[in-house]
């Protein structure tokens, strides 16, 4: 929401956090889709002319399934934007080195893998799962905490020791310590997340079906809606977005079960 | 599961894994409610002679409220039996000092020390959530981890400053640290958890009401039934169990959310 709303200032951006159900990273991909299928059913209600699945996890496990049953619906993930610049940071080199961290069932799903080898078919891929990192981030604890200083590094010495170029964060709230990150890997291995190449994406999506919001001098309005009206959003909200947001519309996840199923009408764009 | 088993091993236990929605710790009373609302009409439908709400979050957010909504069902949960055993470990002392660490949902709740003070008027009773054991403990860190250390020194410093008499473990995962956690607040302080004091209330409430299974030379079978069907929760079963159990019944949240309210008919053992 952070990098869509920075490169795309005039659009209106509706955010949909399934906090009841959360995390998705350690579940099963038929959950997984369920969920997202469920919400995507609900976002349609608000005629978006895009829907980002902006979570790792839920774009490896769900995209390819739903993009297929929403045919009315323009999709798009974080992988592909994520593993382009991921191979264009592995420079010129026939064989890079690409370091993944993850969660569990974004390791599990290979998607990186797959999403890297049509690119560049002889990289070479390191797949690591980081399941603290989500839970360590949602508590609070910033860079400065030795607990979240011993947690990267053994989850990263692994990668380091097999001299990766590239070290890709896959998931969204790894960005938060970038920083730190940065410092462990060293001057040598290039840190990226893919939450800018995802918004150069939808972006050019937007623009090349002439739905793009243009010199209109008015800022877009955010909204959230939340599956669980707990007290945590609205604090890691403006931890992430760097600013405070309106507080959030709670959606029960009953009411989730009630939206229609999809129902494929027209071509995505 | 374990200490029921373990105190009345004839009976056949229902074990209901809501791996799909969890973890409940940081989630809000509404939600929590509404879940395990779900589950109880579900189980209810395997005759249960009494349904235990093995979870400290669960039982703090729900039990009260549900116990009334399911009036044709015994129904019990561990935040009173923990509270029982936390009083008598802090013996003669008329103002014993007791520390609790537990998901934030549950220190949030004020369950513990409503519990406590009933029994021990002018106990003092600090809590402390400690939001990364559940994943600390499902990614399957034990005790040699020098995370797992930090993590725990982190938590507890606050509550060995204060020269805490007992330390209650009030959440089902931290008993599997106990012995790390013993070793961290010292030998002048007693750990304990309620999942012993649990099973012996519910063996209490099956005796009085003349329900007990006894002198049957058949073990009772254990069946468990989750929400998510990951292959985390056989690995994790086997780890908190100390033995193998059967494959579990997987249960898709759509299911319980076709489950029959709560419908009143005779009173609670």
């Amino acid at each position: 929401m952070r990098a869509l709303h920075a490169a795309m200032p005039h659009e209106d951006i509706v955010y949909f956090g399934d906090t009841a159900r959360l995390p998705y990273g350690s579940k099963s991909p038929a959950t997984v889709t369920t969920f997202v299928r469920q919400i995507i059913a609900y976002l349609r209600s608000h005629g978006p002319k895009h829907v980002v699945i902006a979570c790792n996890t839920a774009t490896a496990l769900a995209l390819p399934s739903l993009r297929t049953e929403f045919a009315d619906l323009s999709i798009s993930g974080v992988i592909e934007p994520g593993a382009r610049v991921a191979v264009e940071a592995g420079g010129a080199k026939e064989h890079p080195c690409i370091g993944i961290i993850a969660t569990e069932a974004t390791v599990r799903s290979r998607a990186y893998e797959r999403a890297i080898h049509r690119r560049r078919h002889y990289a070479r891929v390191l797949l690591r799962p980081t399941p603290l990192l989500v839970p360590i981030i949602e508590e609070g604890r910033d860079a400065r905490d030795p607990l979240v200083r011993l947690a990267l590094e053994q989850y990263l010495q692994p990668l380091i020791e097999r001299e990766m170029d590239v070290l890709l964060l896959g998931c969204t709230h790894y960005p938060l310590l970038k920083g730190l990150i940065a410092t462990i890997v060293g001057e040598n291995v290039r840190v990226i997340d893919s939450a800018e190449a995802c918004a150069q994406d939808v972006q050019r999506r937007l623009m090349s079906a002439g739905l793009l919001r243009g010199g209109k001098p008015v800022p877009g309005a955010l909204h959230c809606f939340v599956t669980d009206d707990s007290p945590r959003f609205a604090r890691l909200a403006s931890h992430f977005l760097g600013f405070e947001i309106a507080a959030p519309t709670w959606v029960s996840p009953d009411e989730l079960y009630g939206m229609p199923a999809p129902q494929p009408l027209r071509q995505a764009i």
